[in-house]
């Protein structure tokens, strides 16, 4: 498959660093900023590709960590590929295992070499090296394969950051002298903890390599978000104008809105998805907790004026229903309204880029948020 | 709601008891012989409303004792029915509650006058008579309700049988002086165990009184098949020729196609979709379970040949891994084939009374499914 990787940069907006673009894959193009849903185990989470399709995802993520323990390369080799066995035939991102590695296993020993650890499903023993995570995304064949990095978690040490810091760009310079598939093409990824001088230092570091996208990794881990908007703001200006910016893990609509200020291009996240499961359903005014009693008989939609399969077709009271019942429908249901919610919300935001709308969108989205939070 | 409740007998099969016929209710006809897929919580698990009905069910079956516990008459009544709760508006047969009483409730005491039990919920204590079954029922609104009866266990004394015949007749007579909504239709249940006299008792009993269609109860609860068969063959010939005749609780392959021949009109049962839950898919070949380590490299589908959604899009591999996984999406694909499987071999043999080869096709699934059970 030849490469067809571009990014075009389609607007910026006045007021702030907000920009419109779009970027090109082999196998689709990604209007920008967008969100990603996240797809752990080669599925978003109870729903089929068809229903994340509709609900206007034009890429995904899935976790390199997850289907290299299980089902393993060799099942997913012989499949032809993530894309194929999934039955998902839009672009797919997939994480390097670096973030999963450093919070979910366990008996981890990080070297320059790379990260010995211990599977959290069955306690066998891995290692895990920036050479070993590419080729196992290339086996996966997505669209975009992230470096392999050392996440700092917060809070962190200086010096703890420093050397995830320096890591981080060594391992980076072996990812990028893997062979991967003609497909797939490399973003590097930004640590430096919450200090905004190892930000700029690893930022510094990573773009003098030549990866096709940047993202900023390491946040949205327990720092107070304002702290995050403050590295996020002083971090993005130091990313190249004409390369995709991604934010990880970060898809709450206040953090979307936040980092697209902040001229971020993509970002991920399990928030819509797993707080769905657990029967929390997002609104522009905020979390409807749909177990709370209040519900038993409201024969609204979970959010009025909605156009989501969900809303259309079912109320509070039989999702609350559902939920008290411990239904599987209720689960699916409300990880359609939450990823209707989030990509509808980035739909918007392309919206108001465009029409010089987005700074007065913004402020407008704050004060029903923020009003909607003290209720 | 003007009730339109007829049922027409299209064709006898020439060789068996085999009929083909039309049930038409106020919320739509279904074509006979049907299954119902269960809907036990107000959900046909994991499947929304779409989904049931483009898999091709024209009714499906509710159980008034758990909506009666949860989420409550208060709730489905204040919803305007089950109907709407559930956005399904295809006709709906709810059972009556006797049969659950009996096999999931504690401390249940049973007289003359109705049953004291305990929810299997929470262990509050309730009180179900042949009264309050309807009354729940005519909230629920359903378009074929069910007579409250008393369901014997397998095994059980003689005497004990007698005991259910006489309070189950005496039921049915209580059953059908409680006033309905329009709607609405009653069926009668014939008990009596696995004792053909009693049997014949109980169906002289129900028969003279005037239910809109017959069931048989108490079969399929553990007595071997031959045994079943048997009892079928003898009961329902007892059965009005002009009245649809349901058999509950049964929906294996091998089961629906002897119903079929003994003159049975609709069946219902759990097992297609919670046999799918638990990994296992349902073939004319016999079983595959999915989690088999023989399908981990398995690409094809589970029944090739099968058009069903899972079949057309997803490998067996590929499902192996979801139920490996703990996905969801792994009991939605299973659940999705099992009622096509089902569904689809109802079609065919709908086909075939119709093209007069009812029992040649009924001999060849026998040889087909008992060769595959060998294997």
């Amino acid at each position: 498959m030849q490469n067809t990787f571009s990014f075009q940069l389609l607007k910026k907006s006045a007021g702030s660093a907000a920009r419109l673009g779009r970027l090109q894959t082999t196998r689709g193009a990604i209007d920008t900023p967008a969100f990603m849903p996240v797809g752990t185990q080669a599925t978003v989470k109870t729903l089929t590709p068809e229903e994340v399709s509709q609900l206007g995802a034009e890429i995904i993520l899935s976790n390199t960590y997850h289907l290299y323990l299980r089902p393993g390369t060799e099942v997913i080799a012989a499949a032809g590929g993530l894309h194929r066995f999934m039955n998902w035939e839009r672009p797919v991102l997939t994480d390097s295992g670096g973030f999963q590695v450093f919070s979910l296993s366990s008996l981890r020993q990080v070297t320059d070499e790379g990260v010995q650890f211990r599977s959290h499903l069955d306690g066998s023993p891995h290692f895990l090296t920036p050479e070993r995570s590419m080729e196992v995304q290339g086996v996966l064949g997505s669209d975009i394969a992230m470096a392999f990095d050392e996440c700092s978690p917060y809070p962190c040490s200086y010096e703890e950051a420093v050397a995830a810091v320096e890591r981080t760009a060594l391992w980076a310079e072996r990812c990028l002298k893997v062979s991967l598939p003609d497909s797939q093409v490399v973003f590097g990824i930004v640590q430096g903890g919450v200090f905004p001088e190892l930000r700029s230092r690893s930022a510094r570091l990573l773009t003098s390599m030549n990866f096709a996208g940047y993202a900023i990794g390491g946040l949205s881990v327990g720092e107070p978000k304002p702290m995050m908007y403050e590295i996020l703001d002083r971090t993005t200006p130091l990313l190249p104008e004409d390369k995709p910016r991604y934010l990880m893990g970060v898809g709450s609509a206040d953090c979307l809105w936040e980092g697209v200020r902040c001229g971020i291009d993509m970002f991920d996240c399990v928030l819509p998805t797993r707080v769905a499961r657990n029967g929390t359903a997002l609104t522009a005014r905020g979390k409807v907790v749909i177990r709370n009693a209040e519900y038993a008989l409201d024969f609204s939609p979970i959010e009025p004026g909605c156009s989501c399969y969900t809303c259309a077709n079912f109320t509070r009271a039989y999702l609350r229903h559902l939920f008290k019942a411990g239904e599987i429908l209720g689960h699916r249901l409300l990880t359609i309204h939450n990823l209707h919610f989030t990509l509808t919300l980035m739909k918007e935001i392309r919206k108001a880029i465009l029409a010089d709308t987005f700074e007065s969108r913004h402020e407008e989205f704050k004060a029903r948020y923020h009003s909607a939070k003290e209720l």
